[in-house]
Formats: structure tokens, sequence, C-alpha cells
């Protein structure tokens, strides 16, 4: 049977959780676990660059290989677009548009998204439903210089979210998540109290390093983002 | 100069996002990219295995790769200590222990971890300081049956966080992130209204399948967690 380089990974993992290799252990050689495994040295070698990657140990070229003192936690979030998220819960999905226009982009964003003086830009509001019930909110901002068909497109149809993913599918972003007090909008859209608590995500994407969007989610109360590691 | 495979996943992801490969392109063959780039096939294959990781391009046995007509966000987040948070943004930090008991484990608790009944816990209350303001209240449970050290560690001068993650460096966690709204105690403690939305996160963690923590951290108005991709 073929040893695979998730085989000699699991093992080794095996070793360090349960402390045969404790924190701070210098690793046998690359050469010398492909041997006792029985495996080509570039088996273990992607088995380490993936302990590596996930911060378990610590590669030096020189030093060799150990075990971290403390490993880097590392928490990774899949971010769907609201549709799957609300879809893969087994609920049904609606959006709305509750309000669009097209304006000269205001100072702050401006600012934030390097945009110039006189760049116009489409603004959306938008509420997404969960077997019809309030499940988030979207204030979101898009560039007509950068994507002036933005102007006409059919948000109603397709939600602006998905528009975009599928019109500019690999932008870089920023993403800061926080809590927010529901002012009065967002709590007569999200059927809540004012000043309840909600989970807020703040996106800003650029391709090619022009400006695409600015957006900020707000989640019903009580909405958990989740993972494990 | 030799090419390497940050070179060519580069270039390939150039290709991408400016739509010379749009989304659902096939690429072309490793064989044939490693001979337009004048290097080994492994290289490329290493390229393509991290643009897979990263939900750029789907790759198929025998269908070849294809651009993904949508990639997967992923956003990942570095879990550091408290005290390195704090102490990476400039700010000189400070703990204190706010109260501490040893209890049989509450029921709530037990259901949540999986502990035996009359299993025993050490319940921490914990205020962590940046530059002397309010930072963040941690409110922490440690099982004495896989843990029985915690009952006399010295949590004054080390924190639980760090003295867990030196005792304890590689277990397993589930990790939630939530907003809520600050009860009595928390509005003392951070020094904000009672209703003020904080920025919650809740984590459990396991070693071997045995029962570590599970602690519940919140952290004053206005933090926002924040990455890139």
């Amino acid at each position: 049977m073929t040893v695979t380089f998730r085989d000699v990974k699991a093992d080794i993992l095996s070793r360090i959780t349960s402390d045969v290799w404790g924190p701070g252990t210098l690793l046998p050689s690359e050469v010398e676990l492909a041997a006792s495994y029985g495996c080509a040295r570039a088996t273990v070698n992607r088995a380490m660059r993936e302990l590596s990657d996930e911060g378990i140990v610590e590669r030096r070229r020189k030093a060799g290989t150990r075990v971290r003192m403390a490993p880097l936690r590392q928490a990774s979030f899949h971010i769907p677009v609201v549709r799957i998220e609300i879809e893969e819960a087994g609920a049904s999905y609606r959006h709305a548009i509750v309000d669009r226009t097209v304006q000269d982009a205001p100072d702050w964003l401006r600012a934030r998204m390097q945009l110039d003086v006189g760049d116009r830009v489409v603004h959306l509001t938008c509420m997404h439903f969960a077997d019809g019930a309030p499940y988030q909110f979207e204030d979101r901002w898009i560039s007509l210089s950068t994507l002036p068909q933005a102007e006409t497109a059919d948000f109603d149809r397709i939600s602006p979210n998905e528009w975009l993913v599928a019109t500019v599918p690999f932008s870089n972003a920023e993403i800061a998540f926080s809590a927010a007090a529901a002012d009065d909008v967002l709590a007569a859209h999200l059927g809540c109290e004012r000043g309840a608590a909600l989970f807020v995500a703040e996106r800003a994407t650029w391709w090619q390093g022009r400006a695409i969007t600015h957006v900020r989610l707000a989640w019903r109360p009580g909405h958990r983002m989740m993972t494990r590691y």
C-alpha cells in the first residue's frame, strides 16, 4: 500500500498532539522520516509544508524543523454569497431592493475607496430573507467609473452580491467583522428592537487597483459565524 | 534564472484576474505550462495546487483544470492570545483575575463539552487591559478531569489563556463569532452602557477528544476583527 502525504501528516500530527514530540522538539530530517515511513522524500516534504502552513511546526533552512512552542492559531471562514448561506441552512431565499440611487460618491466613500472627485456611484439598499423572515440588510455602493454597466443592471432579478461575483469574480478585498447597535432603519428592516446588537461585516473590494464596491452587511440578531480548527 | 512556483502562480493569477483566462476557461495542461514557463512540471503542479486550495481554479482528474466561475472566498484570521493582540497594537498589557471558583460543571457546560456528571471545573472571570483601559472580558471554564493542575495554577502571574496554550498547545477548537448586548456585569467591567453592542467570540476546545476549556470573550465596544484576501 502506498503511503500518502496525508498518512504521513496524520501520523506526525498525532505524535505532536499526544506529546511524543512535545513543543520545541527537533523533528527527524525528511530523509530519515521518509526512510521510516517507507515513502518518497517529496511525500514527507509535502506533509511538513502543510504542517508548517498550519502553524504546527516551524521550518528553518539550516536548523531543521521544530514543533512550535505554541501553534499559530488560524481560523478560516468561507464567505458564501448570502443566497447560498441561506439555502445551505435549508431555508428558501428571496431578496428585495429597498432603494437604488445614482449619485456623486460621498466624501467618506471617496476617501475609503480612493475614488476621484466627481466619480459616480450606485447606492443600493437590499434585504435578504430566509423562509420569508428578515435575514440580512445590505448597504452597498458600486463604482460606476469601474463598472458603468451597474447603472442599468437588473438587481431585482439577480442580487447585487451575485451580480458582482459574476461580473468581477477575482477582486481583492478588505473585510472587517464587528458588532453594532441597530438604528431605526435596521430595526425596521430586520424586525428587531432599536439598539439590538447586530453582527456586522464591512467589505471593500478592488480589481486591479480600481474600486469596485463597498458593502456593509448586518445580520438579524443572534447570527453566529462558526468555524473549527 | 530559475522560475519558482511563486512566479508561475503569480503569472497564472494575473492572467485570470485580467480576464485573459476568464471564468470557466480550461487551462493548458501542466506539461504545456511547464514547457511555456521553462520550468519543471512539479513547479507548475505546486502553483496549481495553491490556486486550487485558494478556490481560484478547480481541478478534475480527467477534465483538467478550469478557472472557477466564482471563486470560493475564504477569509483567514490569525487568533493571537490577547496579550499579543494588545502588544502588537503598540499598547501595554495587563490582566486581572476577577473571580475564581471550583465547582461541579453546570448542566449546560456538561452538555456543551461532553463532560460527565460530577466532573469538576474551574470557573474564571478575567479582565484584560490595554494601556490601562478595559479591552476584553473573559469568562472561562477549565475541565479539572482533563487538567487537574488548573486547580492550583497561578493565573495572577500568567493569564488562563496563555497558561492553556503552554499546557495544551495543540487542541482542537470550535469557534463562533457573534454580537451581544452588554449585561450589567459586562457594562461595569468594560466601562460601557448596559445594552452596548459587543463583539463576542466563543471557543470550545478538546484535546484527544477530552474537554479542555470553554471560553466566552467580549471585547470593548468598537472592536473590529480584520483581514484581507
